[in-house]
């Protein structure tokens, strides 16, 4: 049989090209490094988003909406955001056929524009704590593009809160990294992630401390999946925000803002992806269960109509394929690239017996299953296919970790995968060394997998990896 | 009392400016014409498009994204439509520091995007009907803006379709025009709308024919509240779509695109506020019953917070308001200008009778209802509200609703409402004289409702009014 994608052994960039072309999940646009989402990746991510956008509510943001536009001078009020973000900016100097007085820029994140808002929306304590969120896309000029990875225009989340002491922001902060993105990415997304504290050298320009959820992808190269910054009263000083507190002095407030985006996607990919196309969990699986006619028969179209239609009664996003007049084996490769979890294959055969073939696309087997009251056992089905990519996905993670205690042994191991090493053998100096080895400390947490208040305590470690 | 609003009686136009303001539902980004939506007015757009959205899957589109920045060249591909577009232009001249070798413009529309894509993806008639949406913001530079109804940047979805004979794609544009928007406005958003042609003066520029949906406001004015148009085969000659029918001859397909946006709450706002404020149709209410403590008391929390449970857990999205230390009329202003559809208020008093007030925004009544049994009643409580608002708003409409045989008594008419008028009795001629007026013709349609294949066909009636 002719192969599908390049494997991954083989060349994995080249295989994660294949696949997001393939099974259709997006392409180039026009400009450079803009994409284009097609339908079945849009679907993925519209059920990341309901998940994530539950989490967030969950939370007490309510999402809002802010301009794209925005004046460059706000981007120049906070002096490490500018400087951070200068160099990406796309600059509008033309507006309804007139040059403007003012260039704008296309919004790169939205920490200026929204705390112009909130300087306006916050004057007393009982204002606080303030919880916004937006879905938004942003735009930041890339010169080398990568599809869902590093694209000059993405879409994403980003939420923005307003509190009244230092400890309450570092709390939020760290809830958001938790209980948002974390189960997200744990729950939803099947991906194991290490969360933990960024490194000056790495923070968010204008943050005083930065979090992350940092996954491993398959090639052993690690990908940052969301953050979660603290930002002092650094915005709260540019824009002029203060609330009047209980005892009448003015004061300003300590802030937060996290982002999570598309980028989602590619780790989905990277993660889960074999050699057959994507596996998707089945929890943001836009078709969880496809009902294949195998072949046509006395009843079967009938009996295949009626086992989706009692999918689709218990929940389960359930797709038919008739298409008799292609090959069987033709619309299965088709339907293991796209990465939907359980195929149930039908034919005249199978339903004389009563028992049909089901195919598990992360346990890679297929079993059979009494036709009669498959409909009813398909969630525990799902569940269990939803673990399995989890735990393969964790039991790749610990292979491809390894532990280093000296810069050369890091260096070394980053080769192939992930090291831990004692932040203690590292410090900035290390850390610069490892840069010029194409290796980044991703982040700093505890030995026992806690988050480092003080990166320089004791038994703090780096985790260090090739990146994208 | 001191008011809240300027009446609308008075100034309706500050009227609205003062519910938006005060209601908190947006207020104007820094750059000229660009828009914050705030919590509540997003929190409204949210359920809007949670209706759309579903009714617009069951027509068979699937969701994408599609770059936001587009070259310019791309544009001026189809004749008509950068025409239309070119004095509202967005232009990015610098990217990622350079000077462009080409300027892209930001999105007014995604036909040329879109399209660009299709040729890629079309190549069978097995391809055929192909259906996408998108959700997304788009910029057309405005110099007179108005929040909601007329801003620079606007949230929208616009979908975009090809299909293998006219006639089909004409079916589908009706189609969306009456499942979609039609269903949306009149059942969620409680808002009676025309539907119509366009005249070939007001036609989308691009497009063969146009169908809209026309609001009346308080005031007398019209609102396009979305627009489907055919496209011919404009766009698949600009962008060279083309597919093998099965005869194996080449052939172009016929399109449609199809649009509605945030202008929905302006209409939402106009149609249905009042000079307390707004009054939201409870599908779209992102709080639709408030329980408001009116007194302390003994057991009158911990009463109000049962009740907040029951009516959540009947499905109903309620919010608690226990803040008694403002007093219950300053808090009851508040709640009716934010528009939510039902009160009820809980004291010691109430508590001891069994019998709460339960205030009606619709209908602008206090009942009482008996506190046990509340929670069950809600559901019929507040799909009379709905029914009461379009109730309303249908006679409104109606009366603000007149005939006329010739174009002075047409104009005279249009000072206070929409006029309908035979459309043999105005014409493109007639059409211009209306224009130098301030009036417009919003849309044709048939005596008896329907829609008009022939526009000069006898029985046409045109919706003329001044519009917004």
């Amino acid at each position: 049989m002719a192969r599908v994608l390049t494997p991954q052994a083989e060349d994995f960039p080249r295989w994660y090209q294949d696949v997001v072309a393939k099974a259709q999940l997006a392409e180039n646009g026009p400009v450079r490094g803009t994409m284009v989402i097609r339908p079945w990746a849009y679907g993925i991510w519209e059920l990341v988003q309901r998940g994530l956008d539950d989490r967030i509510k969950a939370s007490g943001a309510r999402n809002a909406y802010f301009p794209l536009l925005i004046p460059e001078s706000y981007l120049r009020r906070e002096a490490d955001h500018i400087e951070g973000f200068s160099p990406e900016l796309a600059v509008v100097t033309v507006g309804g056929g007139k040059e403007l007085a003012e260039p704008v820029v296309i919004r790169p994140t939205s920490e200026t524009i929204i705390n112009a808002s909130l300087a306006r929306w916050i004057s007393s304590y009982r204002d606080l704590p303030f919880k916004v969120n937006q879905w938004a896309n942003v735009v930041r000029w890339e010169l080398r593009p990568r599809l869902f990875l590093r694209t000059s225009e993405f879409l994403w989340q980003e939420g923005h809160t307003a509190h009244r002491t230092p400890e309450e922001a570092h709390a939020f902060a760290l809830e958001i990294l938790e209980d948002a993105y974390t189960a997200t990415m744990e729950r939803d997304l099947a991906i194991p992630v290490w969360r933990g504290r960024k490194t000056e050298r790495e923070k968010f320009a204008g943050a005083i401390v930065s979090w992350s959820c940092e996954g491993l992808m398959r090639d052993g190269k690690a990908l940052q999946m969301g953050t979660s910054h603290e930002l002092g009263q650094n915005f709260a000083h540019a824009f002029d925000i203060a609330y009047t507190d209980e005892h009448g002095a003015r004061q300003r407030p300590w802030q937060t803002s996290w982002g999570a985006s598309t980028r989602l996607l590619g780790a989905t990919i990277m993660v889960h992806g074999d050699d057959h196309g994507l596996r998707l969990p089945p929890r943001v699986a836009p078709v969880q269960v496809v009902v294949l006619v195998a072949r046509a028969g006395e009843g079967v179209l009938e009996q295949a109509g009626r086992l989706v239609d009692d999918l689709t009664r218990a929940g389960i996003r359930t797709e038919l394929d008739p298409h008799t007049e292609v090959s069987v084996g033709r619309r299965i490769v088709e339907w293991e690239l796209r990465g939907v979890p359980v195929r149930v294959e039908l034919g005249p055969r199978d339903i004389a017996s009563g028992q049909v073939p089901v195919a598990l696309r992360a346990q890679a087997v297929k079993t059979t299953h009494a036709l009669d009251g498959l409909a009813r056992a398909m969630p525990a089905i799902l569940e269990n296919e939803q673990d399995e990519l989890l735990r393969q996905a964790s039991a790749l993670r610990d292979r491809l970790t390894g532990r280093a205690t000296t810069i050369a042994e890091a260096i070394e191991q980053a080769r192939s995968g992930a090291v831990r090493i004692p932040w203690a053998a590292l410090g900035p100096d290390g850390e610069r060394r490892l840069l010029d080895a194409g290796v980044s400390v991703r982040c700093l947490l505890r030995e026992d997998g806690g988050l480092p208040d003080d990166p320089d305590a004791d038994g703090v470690e780096a985790i260090v990896a090739r990146a994208y």
